[in-house]
């Protein structure tokens, strides 16, 4: 029924969505679910999870840089997670364990592809020299209105963020995700995370259960 | 008779060779070959040429990363290639002008793929998405034997890092580097560089002759 199986060789799960959609919490969730059923879980994300992240993190923060040129910042993102792979999601996979990543390419092609109009052909070039044969088992989209994570992120305080990228940026990016999900539904499972976190643990909890693990 | 000619575009030419060829000797005298002429150069180099280079090469040398991975290096100095090419590279050939760069994509041919072994595939899927319409209308690449520059570097006490790397590296650069003049020869041309200063200029000379700017 379900194409994501353990392999034999761990499980690699990405969480996405926009801001206010409710990712933290859900990632406990997740990670929960696995302990409680006796696996070593990884919990991580990207950009992040290796000491070039930061300096990469670093780098892109920086308003010395200027306008650093949409090409030039993808390339560092992908470097960042080149390394990554090699250091932390080959390894963990290797010993059989759950990777459970906090964002992944599909940000990439959200973010950078459907809100700044990075060509998707350019993004897939580098993912596939980037990724090698290692791409998510299981892909878990949290998707909302942009008005309601934008009310949630405005009760975190982190309005000025996303108020500052404009609502047209965030409304491509929903689309780029929700197409992402269409496209590939057997990787990507789109989530309704407008509901209550209860639900949505839930929702994630009757996905989770069709993988044989 | 050769294909190098000014397309109203400026001209972009890089120097490329291995440690000890007298790089920094002949750029000086292509300058002044231009200037000459009345031409404006922008003198640069890869990498570097953009604040982004400074942080990147900093990230490089850094020993706090511990082992990088090949193609992690290889993003980023793609990503370092990428601003070069927007800030520096294209807007000086808008206006007209000479881009004389000391060390371009063939140094990473050279070093990453020659040397050490990083696929050529993928440096060339990087070089087709990072250098776009923009190519070297000529390079000149200045071919000795290891030795020789090994002797050279020495004597300007910079033998270690060459010893360092090993015989066998710097071999399997020059290699690299010679079968791409092989293979590209209106492209690169191949100068003889254990010879004096002086007559490695006058055949760099009786190159730029043939250049109809």
């Amino acid at each position: 029924m379900n194409e994501i199986t353990a392999t034999g060789r761990g499980l690699f799960i990405t969480l996405e969505g926009g801001e206010g959609a409710g990712k933290t919490t859900q990632l406990a969730f997740i990670r929960d679910w696995f302990e409680h059923r006796g696996h070593t879980v990884q919990v991580t994300r990207q950009p992040g999870g290796t000491p070039l992240s930061e300096r990469i993190r670093e780098l892109l923060l920086d308003p010395a840089q200027g306008d650093m040129t949409p090409l030039a910042e993808l390339l560092l993102l992908f470097a960042d997670r080149a390394q990554f792979l090699a250091d932390v999601v080959r390894p963990a996979l290797a010993r059989g364990e759950v990777v459970l990543c906090d964002r992944f390419t599909d940000s990439t092609r959200a973010y950078q592809g459907g809100g700044r109009g990075m060509a998707a052909d350019t993004i897939e070039t580098l993912a596939r020299l980037v990724h090698g044969d290692v791409e998510p088992d299981l892909t878990l989209l949290l998707d909302l209105p942009v008005e309601t994570g934008m009310a949630r992120a405005g009760a975190r305080g982190e309005a000025d963020r996303m108020e500052s990228a404009g609502m047209a940026f965030h409304e491509a990016v929903r689309r780029a995700y929700r197409d992402l999900a269409k496209g590939e539904p057997e990787r990507v499972k789109l989530i309704d995370a407008s509901a209550s976190a209860a639900e949505v643990s839930r929702a994630i909890n009757e996905i989770l259960e069709q993988i044989h693990v």
